[in-house]
């Protein structure tokens, strides 16, 4: 391979070679990001969206189990794109970045927001620590007391669909969860309504199974969750509290679900099958079709299908898009909403750089507007 | 290889080679059995499983476009097993069957059925010709004049977990379909239980990609269909007045519901998830798990999993069981039951070769009493 | 679920409920089996099969980690067939078994053989402590002192298309290698007919992700090897000298060969893509199809496929059938010869039993003649 | 969604909704491309990579039998990148493309790139029509009589790597098959090294299915592929003559192999391992990692990997990387190389926009700089 210089979000072969490696030479311009717990699908996944923005430099990459190997010998898809090791997650180095992003497992990111935020870094957790206000509720379903309740009542919540506003003048995001993205939005425009019973939705969920993470675990290898299928945690999942707490502040009432999650044989997209009731005839939503496209009209990353259609997890893999159809059956008592997106995408890792985009002032949709891969 | 002799269900190797196959003598007071349309899934399937059958000899295995064809040549995995070629159905030779399978598309088997009853052969119809009894909605949903609606009165429904003792005595049962067999044997108790209400139940339902059946198709190409997952036909599916009928008919009263088919990207295997919403507190159930254990207790191929389970497809790939749990969740307001079968065996050709013991006075489980095929 | 009393290879409906579990009352003259470490896909496909063996009692399972653990709670495929509990692998119950199979890592059944055969209980180890000859070489490859290197001069290797006479009265059996299986099976007729160069074989092979095992391990994730596709171990594999050993011994001549692994992102299935070199035209193989045939025509397990053939891996799913097809290609100076394998039955678990079969003077062929599962 | 206008490469948001899609306005200066047959999966994916190239403008995409249908009504990941519907293959404007694709059967290209290039437009077929330069050898392996054998004569064969300088002054250019694109990178160094054996060369291959094409097919369906393996073509494939001719042409003397594709459960990627053996230790090659870093030093898109890898498929999937590692085994007599493509990027559509890029005097790399999609 011959080495590059990125310049203004082009790349520009420069013909030597030096090291085996790819430089990309940043310019000084660009604002310095850090990546904390980088081994993980939605850490590696910012890496690849990042490696093409054209406005941020990455600039510290963090793995306590594997400091001083090469990111790229790692995940080989990288080389070329990031020339740097795994550091020390504890560094003060992390502080000289503007933004840093939490990719960790729960509870990690609660004990270093504080200090980074006093040092005029911004945050945006991947994880789930700042994303229920209530900490008791909080507690129960991570099994953890919090290390700063303070800092869950200031973070935003980083739906942009939602607080868009608020998001750009937050210093700390909660990245949302990826089944509450794909519900949320599904949900929207219903819950806004006003016609719609608010305690008795159904949620039936399906995730590709790089929602489970990169932990060595039996339970998803692939000779075992390979041509299978089944339904998990039918009895309570977290992430359960956490829609029905942004979906109540989204109508000012309080909302209840039933939320099914199923574990999908295919690595990357989420399947959220909405049940909805409407209130009364009298109420009845007149045009459902129109309702959702009006709702969504000046939203970047979320497309109302035409009438009729069933989206496919396909149709936004690797993309930043979620997809939505919403049905009303011929028999059934029930509206139908099919709403789809990329669980390490929209799910994840490009709502995290969407939010990044709004946090530092760039426009919202930079290295975010790429076709998914289809086939 | 070498030759084999079957007698009463055991193989004997002879140790002679004849014409590179394997001859399987039968026994002359062997049921004669016919397949017709056996080039598709639930035909090979028929073949898999009869193959090892002690008390029938397949004599007759029909295919239009492949009259004289080896159907070891078209299906490798029988090699040994099925000493035929294809024969064009509409031979004379049917009627020498004890019993005939069709295994042909909707409005094939309307067309021969008579004449076959006539002669005295028996007809299980693996396609929908007989199992709607409103003819009108038949014709709506299937797009066909029917052939012979007098025989649509006549013919059984066959789910033995219902009808067992009438089809022992029928001439003419019609097979269920996939998606009707999982649900309904999903929601029998409490159908039956009388405390839920019968016209809000949401049937949330996964199939494998066989379901969509062995055609030329773009839409179930590996490449259209893997990696990815979506809902279809969520505005109307023929299998919905099909379910509503067989739970009308099982509680006495209108049954309505939500029914929401979605496409696996995996081979074999449907997973339901039902919603059902319980009439009010004064009714509700007592206990939930005990109330499948002890509707299904005497079923050979209905196994409810210890309380809290998450039946899984594959723990159901390539055998007749039904593996079933009911759950109770801590929030939304509904009872939520998980299902699975293979969409093959007791979705299909499975619970074809049971309805078959019952009509020919075999022990039911006979052929089908095998482990799932795990992992 | 009802009970079920096994009788003669029958399964037989009680109609009694018993602690919810059905019961399979095993007759006396059957034979006692144990598998130690049956938690692996070795372990769990042995019980799969030798569930509806007639001649045999599974009357002892241990797992060192799991005692106490029901089976089927493990693997609900075996609900119904296995009303067993995982026992403690040093329990002296062991000896009273008359076969003992290890599905164990390699390393273990060294250290408890010699004590079982002194008891009378016969062996069969599905690792690899007792396949290589030489124990140097032995130690080599598996990092390990060799506990008991005179019962490695006494073991038979399991691959009875070789060893058939041996392996009936052997005490100790080595049950080989699933990628050996394949490969020797694939290469033997021109091995032994004298005509090829033996120091010029390339065993291009590829395997289902089942042959890595049932670990935690993040290399075969489903998101790790899912919808991708590597070679492994390019430079050395223990399976190599395997291989070299038994196709040394079966042509007197030494055998070196070019043995090049890859990973499938299936569950199961073998297929070896193998390049041999005739010796010159003098001498070239006349008809290479009819060598073959005429080689297997009395094997049970080895079917040669019509000319031209490319055998599937779907065709020998579930099934202990091993399917090969020689080729003579158009171009390129080669023999190809394809052979494809279930690398959980005739790889292992499948050989297993066709071991013990001859072992215990059963017919060979007992619970191990069932059509493929295809699709 | 909301309307974007891409403006050099990037996309503005506007904020107006205009028909519910979005218009990608652009820019005079731009090149105009057209797309023949752009319904398989060659097509599908030239769109996508063209829709953030900044250079180009896609002004005509034709499909026979899909005129006037919207291009994202059939791939809704192009939804708000491309705006157009099909059209006619026959229609004059065509001719007033700087540069058409023909991403259509083998057999078409030939019949229209006549009058295409006379009006000045530049075509790249991605079939096979001008691949071969022996007229007879192609006709015998695609069963044609040829349009054109003179414009077979004047066509580059576009593989970057060997005909780089031709590429930038063609008319016309023969997009290189996919497997011969993975082989000839992957033996490239070792032929042009003058020390093998030319004349006993091994391709063994395996491919992904989106290789096959987007036809309704029964052979190529989820149930009938997945979760199978199998070789194909193994007396003889088109792709052989190619690689051979490629090859002869590299190194100036004839070449022979034996090429032996497989057919992997995946939709995108290929694997060649390739068997080279050689010539006589006095001429062995001394550093085999070196002739490869050194061979490819400048090339943008073949990345020889850290000495002892083996590349995954998954590593290049949407990216136009080649990445490649030789390796010495300890047994056997052979070099090993592997190498791996995206069979739709490098193995199609990205080599075409790179032969694109150097034809239209663009940077090599335009829009193709992506990090591959892991996992």
């Amino acid at each position: 391979m011959i080495i590059f210089q990125r310049r203004n979000g082009e790349f520009q072969g420069v013909g030597e070679r030096l090291q085996k490696t790819i430089i990309v030479e940043t310019i000084n311009s660009m604002k310095k990001i850090g990546i904390v717990g980088a081994t993980g699908y939605t850490g590696v996944e910012l890496l690849r969206i990042l490696a093409t923005h054209p406005h941020v430099e990455i600039s510290f990459v963090t793995s306590r189990s594997n400091v001083g190997l090469r990111v790229d010998a790692m995940f080989p898809n990288l080389r070329g794109f990031i020339d740097l090791c795994f550091s020390d997650p504890n560094s003060d180095e992390l502080a000289d970045c503007d933004l840093v992003f939490f990719a960790t497992p729960n509870g990690v990111a609660m004990k270093q927001t504080a200090e980074l935020l006093k040092s005029g870094t911004k945050v945006i957790d991947l994880a789930a620590d700042f994303r229920i206000k209530d900490i008791d509720v909080w507690s129960q379903w991570y099994g953890m007391t919090h290390a700063c309740p303070d800092l869950v009542e200031e973070a935003v919540y980083g739906l942009p669909e939602i607080n868009r506003d608020l998001i750009k003048n937050a210093r700390l995001v909660a990245n949302p969860g990826c089944y509450p993205t794909a519900v949320t939005l599904g949900l929207l425009p219903l819950i806004r309504s006003g016609n719609i019973y608010l305690d008795d939705i159904i949620a039936d969920t399906k995730s590709g199974i790089s929602g489970a993470g990169r932990q060595a675990n039996i339970g998803t290898l692939l000779s075992e969750a390979g041509e299978s299928f089944k339904a998990y945690a039918v009895d309570g999942h977290r992430h359960q509290p956490e829609i029905a707490q942004i979906l109540s502040l989204a109508c000012g009432e309080r909302v209840d679900l039933n939320f099914t999650p199923h574990l999908l044989p295919i690595i990357r997209g989420i399947h959220a099958t909405l049940y909805v009731k409407e209130l009364n005839e009298a109420n009845t939503i007149q045009n459902l079709q129109t309702l959702y496209e009006d709702f969504y009209v000046n939203e970047p990353f979320v497309d109302v299908l035409p009438e009729g259609s069933h989206p496919e997890t396909r149709s936004v893999k690797s993309s930043n898009m979620c997809r939505i159809s919403p049905h009303r059956p011929s028999t059934g008592s029930r509206i139908v909403v099919l709403s789809v997106i990329d669980n390490l995408v929209k799910g994840a890792a490009g709502q995290a750089v969407q939010n990044m985009n709004l946090m530092l002032g760039f426009n919202e949709i930079t290295a975010l507007m790429q076709p998914a891969l289809l086939p």
